[in-house]
């Protein structure tokens, strides 16, 4: 089923600036069959809910294997069965 | 001390759809000296973090008066002494 | 790879009273491959990453064909790379 | 008017670790007129919501003034009318 979400990235031990963990978590994201939306505090994405997931699978793996010895994620995740959910229709 | 934030409120047993509770929350916040972004998922801030603390509660209140029986609300608050944080520093 | 995570629900629209939803995603979690625990603001967890992403689009999905309408859920995942992460080694 | 919260904090370029960070957290909501229960994933929250925000505040500054450069907290916060949120009643 289709689902909104918003997913954040936080590398423990990499410094105080995490620039290029935050811009790997977007490149990784934009490979997969998402539509993402990058903004201050997160990226929102749209899309099947396994893709979803999937998504967030492979960020842990990726940056783990380039290097990352702890990561912390937060992944708000929203469905609804009266409509099909989507990023534009939850801008005000 | 200057923090950049995103926050979001719920409303419980307010129905399905919540936008009159998200667009009064934008406006309240809209209302004090802070800077804020709206997005798919929630209002990006930027200002004085004790600024931002008071308008979330504010934020609370208002909605309490205006007949919100339950709220949860998501406060994500960033601080650093390295530079000062703003929500355009925080954009890929 | 192994994980800890918290994980929340929120029905929209489905009352003031949240704990018959509450209640069934915990025993959702619990009939999982998992280690969980709940607390007062939500149910910590610890497993294999992947069962623990399967184990949130199974509460969704569940939820959904028991009649929620809209779910939005939050989930912390933790991954590292130095040791493997327990609730237990978490705890103070 | 009373709230129930969940309170993370996480310090940003303090290494691996952030035990001690955490327990500076916990020590230091502890200093303060609410209710907290600790568990692997924050700290729960019982107590008047002005004084829970204070709490947020004093946290951050006192971390910052010990020599943290960045932090990133999450903030959950709760509050209903129809009765007095507490954590007792939110267990299962």
């Amino acid at each position: 089923m289709q689902a909104t979400a918003e997913f954040q990235l936080i590398p423990l031990g990499a410094g105080v600036s995490v620039r290029r963990e935050v811009e790997r978590v977007v490149a990784l994201l934009r490979s997969r069959p998402l539509l993402t939306e990058t903004h201050a505090s997160g990226t929102n994405i749209e899309g099947e809910m396994h893709e979803i997931l999937n998504a967030v699978e492979a960020v842990h793996k990726a940056l783990h294997a380039e290097g990352a010895v702890r990561l912390v994620s937060y992944l708000k995740l929203e469905t609804r069965t009266d409509k099909t959910p989507t990023l534009a229709g939850k801008r005000l």
